[in-house]
C-alpha cells in the first residue's frame, strides 16, 4: 500500500472514532516492512485517560507488538500533525518517518490545545500557565549519580 | 506534608526504581488534598513502553482513581524537568501545579534526549531529524468536520 492508501485508512478510522463517540477526531497506525503493526485512536474521554491520544494508543500497541521499546524502521501515520506530548512519545520511540494529514492549528480551530500547548513549551518554564516550581535539585542528581554508578543498566 | 517531604518520597521512588532496574531514575506523584493520590516511575525498559516516563505513569494511574481525564486541583511532585511528552501530557491533564528537581541540562548529561527532544520541537517540522511529511490535509478537515457537527460529544 502507498502512503495515500495508509493515510486514508487512519482518517477512515478518525471518523469512526467520532461516530462511535469514543473521543477526539484522531487516528494513528504504524505500518513496518509495509504491513500494519498496530492502530489506534483518540480514547480520552472514553477512557478517562488524558494521554490517550491517537499516537501513544498505536505506539503503545507497536512495541507491545514489537516486544521493543523501539520502533525502528517503522512509518507512522497520524490524521494530524502530532501535539507535543505525541511528538515527544514519537521521538523517543524513534520511527524512521512520520506522515502527518491536519496541523496544529486546524487542531486548534476545532477546539484542540495543540497550539496552545506549543507555544507554553516554548515558553520559559517559571513564566507558564501552570505554575512550575524547582526544588530539591540535589536529591534528583543522587539519584542521577545512583544511575551512572549502575553496572547492568538498560540504556535508551 | 510539606512540598519538600513530598519531592523526598519522590525521589527516594526514583533511586529505588534504579535498584530495582524497573527503568531510568526518575519517579513522580500526584498529589490531591495533601493526600497522595497515585505515584509512577520510569518503567520504559521493564514494559517495553516508549511512554511509560514517570510523568504518565503516575497521571494516568491518577486519572483512574478519579474517573476523569483532568487532574484539577492536583499539585505533581517530579524528580526532574519534564521532557515535551511528559509536559504535553501535564497541560492536557491540567493540574494546578507542578514541581520539580533536577532540570532537562541535567537528565541530559546522564543520557537521556530530553533537551534534544525540547530542540528538535522548536525546529520547524519540515527540518526534524526524523522526517515528517504532509499529505491528504482535505481527509483530517473532514474528520474534524464531523468532530464539530456531532452535538454529544465531550470535549476537552
Amino acid at each position: 500500500m502507498d502512503s495515500e492508501s495508509w493515510m486514508g485508512k487512519a482518517i477512515e478510522l478518525a471518523r469512526e472514532n467520532v461516530r462511535a463517540g469514543r473521543g477526539g477526531p484522531f487516528a494513528a497506525l504504524v505500518v513496518k516492512d509495509g504491513a500494519l503493526l498496530a492502530s489506534g485512536t483518540n480514547l480520552v474521554t472514553s477512557t478517562n485517560d488524558p494521554t490517550a491520544h491517537a499516537e501513544i494508543v498505536a505506539i503503545r500497541e507497536a512495541c507491545r507488538a514489537l516486544g521493543s521499546f523501539q520502533l525502528a524502521g517503522c512509518e507512522v501515520y497520524t490524521t494530524c500533525e502530532p501535539c507535543p506530548m505525541c511528538m515527544g512519545a514519537i521521538y523517543w520511540a524513534r520511527p524512521a518517518r512520520l506522515y502527518y494529514a491536519g496541523t496544529r492549528a486546524d487542531a486548534a480551530r476545532v477546539g484542540f490545545d495543540d497550539a496552545y500547548i506549543y507555544e507554553q513549551i516554548e515558553t520559559p518554564v517559571e513564566a507558564r500557565a501552570i505554575p512550575m516550581t524547582q526544588l530539591m535539585r540535589e536529591g534528583a542528581l543522587a539519584a542521577f549519580a545512583e544511575w551512572e554508578r549502575k553496572s547492568d543498566k538498560i540504556q535508551y
